[in-house]
């Protein structure tokens, strides 16, 4: 397939590597023209028949692409698409929030995407082309999706090891509120209250490097995504500030070594069945409907067959 | 030294065995039957020359001991203080509150001790004598700790590649209730929010895996450290509370990706600049108040000079 990258940042230019490396024709773009200089000069360097190009411009991109990814955070996103022109292929994104992406596409043929991967560190130069092997890649299915362009893009995603599954963007939305969105605000809630005391900073081990890892992350960035999504985010957080409340007033017990203790307990039994564990694995009827129930259960697609007519599904184990 | 580990969980497994393959002569003690079997038939299969016996009761174990180390959970020190019978030599612990342990502990010659080191594993089968090595280990150094006593502890951490943290019991519950205890609770209270959403735990990738992984924790062990400091840790659960709140207020602003902003602000550049990198080390006089001085700086002892005259301490870089 032709494939255009527009943005090159850690996702854009890990997907540049990973869709080169799996055999795909790729030009990519980025405003930044010291990245793309970056680019090109790492292309040189790529193994022969796994070379990407690098355009001068969007338009140029995507003019021969079959298929075009917005790698840009979403504040980025409607510009570029400003610069998409007379483009009719298929267009799928990797930010990491779907409504406010799939207001903005309007009525283009659409299939919106969020592969769950990432690091603390971002740019080009973190970029990895295994960055996608055994990550869950959401690929939205709504009323309005033609099923055959989602099925695409799952081929798409599975070849590089990712694990399609297919949701809403507004089920997308409220889950990664909550697995990824809010542990960015704990995280950097966390790792405020320990700026300044110099004792605690030595004393952190384990839990505190662990409970703050992500507010390494550029600010501007996880403002990009948590403010992006607020609608779901704030709700969210209301949720957990509820839960932390409750547990502060445990504390203030007689006993609050006794009161704590049934707080912790959904946390603990949540935490001890996480990650889901794959379970049967099956053959199913490539349709809207069986994709549907099988995302909304946890599930996700491994492989889809060459004639696009079956996936191959995975549902967690009990 | 003759050393009485009292309690072979992870800790004084791990301690159990670190110490032995230092040098030491250990006797371990465990209330349960089955733990004491399974250390005993562990140090039959330890290298010669590194094998700890392992006693009947707690009064054995510190028959000939010149320090024994309560390696209970703080509900079970008071118990165990009991059998200690006549005991008269140096005592110290490893539970992760130091103020309780102080006040129970009463007359006897004391020194507080944690180390800084864990995992989400417990129990003498996850013990590790590499455990400690780059660990910080608090000795609490009060007005009326015996200096040497102080450094005959700092001199056999340090010995098992542990940095002793010299600190009030009281500063040692306020760090450690932000950097250990509050992470606890952060993680328990995300963990349980994404329970019964099949599809956000799968969407859960590297922020909600890091974010949660102390969830694991047996509960009933996160109740008695976070219970045991509630006095600290509610204080700390409230700024963090407080943030959070505030974090909450900017989401719903008109314009919530810039209004949040300046809030992640101040945890990236915390978080950026931890952990502490070590700065110059210098030799220092070893006096209770040089000590003092080097722990509320959030530095460290590496060594402590054979005659106990001199410590090798570091502060943290600039």
């Amino acid at each position: 397939m032709n494939i255009a990258v527009l943005g090159l940042g850690l996702i854009g230019g890990s997907l540049l590597r990973a869709l080169s490396a799996a055999g795909h024709a790729v030009l990519g773009f980025d405003a930044d023209p010291a990245t793309r200089a970056t680019a090109r000069t790492a292309a040189a360097l790529a193994p022969a028949g796994r070379r990407w190009q690098i355009a001068g411009s969007v338009k140029d991109a995507v003019a021969t692409a079959d298929l075009a990814v917005l790698a840009v955070p979403l504040p980025a996103v409607a510009g570029v698409l400003g610069e998409l022109g007379g483009f009719r292929g298929l267009l799928t994104d990797v930010t990491s929030v779907k409504g406010p992406v799939r207001d903005l596409v309007g009525g283009r043929r659409f299939v919106g995407g969020h592969p769950m991967a990432g690091k603390e560190t971002s740019g080009f130069g973190a970029a990895d082309p295994a960055l996608f092997e055994g990550a869950a890649w959401v690929l939205c299915l709504e009323e309005e999706t033609a099923t055959a362009d989602w099925l695409t893009l799952a081929a798409l995603v599975t070849g590089l090891g990712a694990r399609a599954v297919p949701a809403t963007a507004a089920d997308h939305d409220r889950a990664v509120a909550t697995v990824s969105h809010v542990p960015h605000l704990l995280a950097t809630a966390l790792a405020a209250a320990a700026a300044g005391e110099p004792l605690a900073a030595t004393l952190g081990a384990g839990s505190f490097r662990d409970g703050t890892r992500v507010a390494a992350t550029r600010p501007e960035l996880v403002a990009a995504m948590c403010g992006g999504n607020a609608g779901a985010v704030g709700p969210a957080l209301d949720e957990v500030i509820r839960s932390l409340t409750e547990a502060r007033a445990r504390l203030a017990e007689a006993d609050p070594v006794t009161a704590l203790q049934p707080w912790l307990h959904d946390g603990n039994a949540a935490r001890l069945a996480w990650p889901p564990r794959a379970g049967e694995q099956r053959d199913l009827p490539a349709r809207a409907d069986v994709l549907r129930r099988l995302g909304r259960a946890g599930g996700w697609v491994t492989a889809v067959s060459a004639d696009h007519r079956t996936i191959t599904a995975v549902l967690p184990a009990d």
